[in-house]
């Protein structure tokens, strides 16, 4: 495998996660200390950085603000969701980043990001490959819908099954104080793949998960909701509902439109108001029931709750950007950084390379033989799956009751501190 | 002061907290090995629990389980919301109280609740010793609403403001990562008082709080918000609201009504829509400024979220319920276990005893002094009044990744286990 010395750029891109940051840290720090990188940089908003010459000087920055970002949710580089045109259509913003690369001598390109941001990765692999110019290019996953294709899992998914289950728990049991008929609906992220949805039913373990669970995988319809709710409210008065934002009907609508339908409607001031999905159906099964119901929707908390990460997933995470770095020095390019679930009973993580162009645009949903035949629950496999991903607390430095946080001073390259 | 002996029943009753079983971990541990109290029993569903003779034989649970209950949220011998009549009306449920005291002999009564509560606990304590029944009542207080009078602050509140400003600065960090302009509305709980929503500034001490806040003591105007966020937007992209549940408008309208009057709209089955405050205000703000927003209510979550609780306020939670019992087996009565500051630059939590009957139905709101002339934040004195309240991490138990909770046997006194 030849040597090749020079600079490396990380960037972050797509919806951040409570991990995502883990993941520039293990670039980073990894980087740093690597005798074939020059120079470690950090993109501004992920690929509109390199674009727009945004680069951070990492070698800046205190190593102990570094660490701490292993604990600190968000994207603390700065996310972009920024699609590249096909480069045969419109090769211009792909000569400007060539022209970023030549100038820093970036040899080494790592893009952390889902679904789109390996399409980004893919196509300018791609195109550095065609104009021969050499630089190794790897792509880090990160998704909380835990959808990438040719991986087991994805940073950000743990840490995000974690605190739904844990949230789901708690508020089970708040549900159960007045032994009143009730009905919590929670609404979870996951448009198109059930998973983050399906995590909820990892409370089930304590007693306190969803009785119904509803992923976009199945079709969905008012009436099969209702029927089960009331199937189950003949058993018990506390029922969890969880509900896949996605989730459609028949036709492939969505159901969130049937509520934003209603939301054309103006009020005195000329406003219309904006609802979700849970209170929706907490709406449409207090009309038909006339049990007290609850939407809550878990919004952006589910894919920044650093507080209550998964210890697994937060090294996880610092393990993919690491060992892509060390990989890449070894000759790797063109592939995304992969985990692949060792053989046997005990839980263990290996890495895996899997082409940048097997992975990019696919999507990987919950298989069918892991959601009941009722369609409205998972199976063991998927508890099986997903238990050991939200394994371990992550231990985030605390100062005055609050998180500690990183603190980047981002000082772009060329410029002084 | 005389001696004493005889059963104790203990009751929860209103909204759940993060820690009102830390209080009655208190009140049962400290009562089961106190040598005047000769049976605890806990009633179910609060006085309903006592009407209806469910009450649960203490001594039956394991010793451990009764610890976890610090670290267990909600209510788990059950809560209600129940209003007694008042005696001089009608004094039937007061005669089966009598009689249920008298078949169990019991001679002490701890409820722990809020306002709501304590007045039940006033008119009991004032009934009992009209009809000469010698039995020592002692209110405990709940509340994360913090609004009780007559104590430095309520058991519940501290954890209740750590969840919220810990997820409000996470909340902040997501919200910057494009750095494009938006708006995030968080609606918290708070009905008329502001203590929680104040709360949120909390995390301002670490640069990821609310530009804005608006509290149910001052009147809200839609206009006076616009106007507020166009002013913040000239300096930032990230703006984040804070906004009580109970805010109302000059007349008395409660802001969220506004919202609900769309709700009356049907959709093509004939349903309506619930939409909070937040989603409200966030299409309002949306359609004037054009700026992406997103309304986040963080309902329930904030008073149960037990894995963010604040050591500091399961502690005292627990406190108050121990030093309540041993009190009133020093002969306190009709009182409620109160919460006194310590003079000093140094926090320190001591407990007080005020009289029921100045406590019942008062409320306590955040002083005007304490927010600032716009209307639209808080003072130093707020912070430093909430910020011992969030000091610690309370250590939950975990197992597989997931909360151990408390599991209580609940065997009913007379009933084999």
């Amino acid at each position: 495998m030849s040597v090749l010395k020079g600079a490396c750029i990380i960037g972050q891109s797509g919806g951040p996660t409570s991990v995502i940051n883990a993941s520039a840290a293990g670039v980073i720090i990894e980087a740093l200390s690597n005798e074939n990188i020059t120079k470690v940089l950090a993109a501004e908003h992920g690929i509109v950085g390199v674009l727009e010459d945004k680069l951070i000087d990492c070698s800046k920055e205190d190593i102990e603000e570094l660490k701490l970002l292993k604990t600190t949710p968000s994207s603390a580089i700065g996310s972009c969701r920024y699609k590249l045109k096909d480069s045969d259509v419109d090769d211009t913003e792909y000569k400007r980043i060539l022209e970023i690369f030549k100038k820093y001598d970036v040899r080494y390109f790592f893009y952390n990001g889902g679904n789109d941001s390996m399409d980004t990765c893919n196509k300018i692999s791609k195109y550095m490959h065609k104009v021969g110019y050499e630089c190794r290019i790897l792509g880090i996953p990160k998704t909380i819908d835990n959808d990438l294709y040719g991986t087991d899992h994805c940073p950000g998914f743990g840490s995000a099954a974690k605190y739904i289950a844990t949230t789901c728990a708690e508020i089970s049991l708040d549900n159960k104080v007045y032994g009143t008929q009730s009905v919590i609906v929670f609404e979870i992220m996951g448009r198109n793949a059930g998973w983050l949805t399906a995590s909820a039913a990892l409370a089930n373990l304590i007693g306190e998960g969803p009785d119904l669970i509803y992923l976009p995988e199945v079709d969905f319809s008012l009436e099969k909701l209702l029927e089960d709710i009331k199937k189950v409210s003949e058993k018990k008065s506390s029922i969890i509902v969880a509900v896949s934002e996605g989730v459609k009907d028949a036709s492939g609508k969505f159901i969130s439109e049937y509520g934003s339908d209603l939301s054309k409607q103006k009020d005195a001031f000329g406003h219309s108001q904006m609802g979700g999905l849970a209170s929706y159906l907490a709406s449409v099964i207090k009309d038909e029931t006339g049990f007290k119901t609850r939407g809550i929707e878990l919004s952006l908390t589910q894919r920044c709750a650093a507080h209550c990460a998964s210890a697994t997933d937060v090294n996880e995470a610092y393990m993919a950007g690491a060992e892509g770095v060390r990989l890449a020095t070894l000759g790797e390019t063109d592939k995304m950084v992969a985990f692949k679930r060792a053989e046997g009973s005990e839980y263990k993580c290996e890495i895996d390379m899997i082409p940048l162009s097997s992975v990019a645009n696919h999507e990987k949903k919950v298989p069918l033989e892991w959601i009941n035949s009722e369609g409205n629950g998972v199976t063991e496999e998927l508890i099986d799956y997903c238990l050991p991903l939200i394994q371990g607390e992550s231990t985030v430095r605390v100062e005055n009751g609050l998180p500690r946080f990183a603190r980047l001073k981002k000082i772009r390259i060329g410029e002084e501190s």
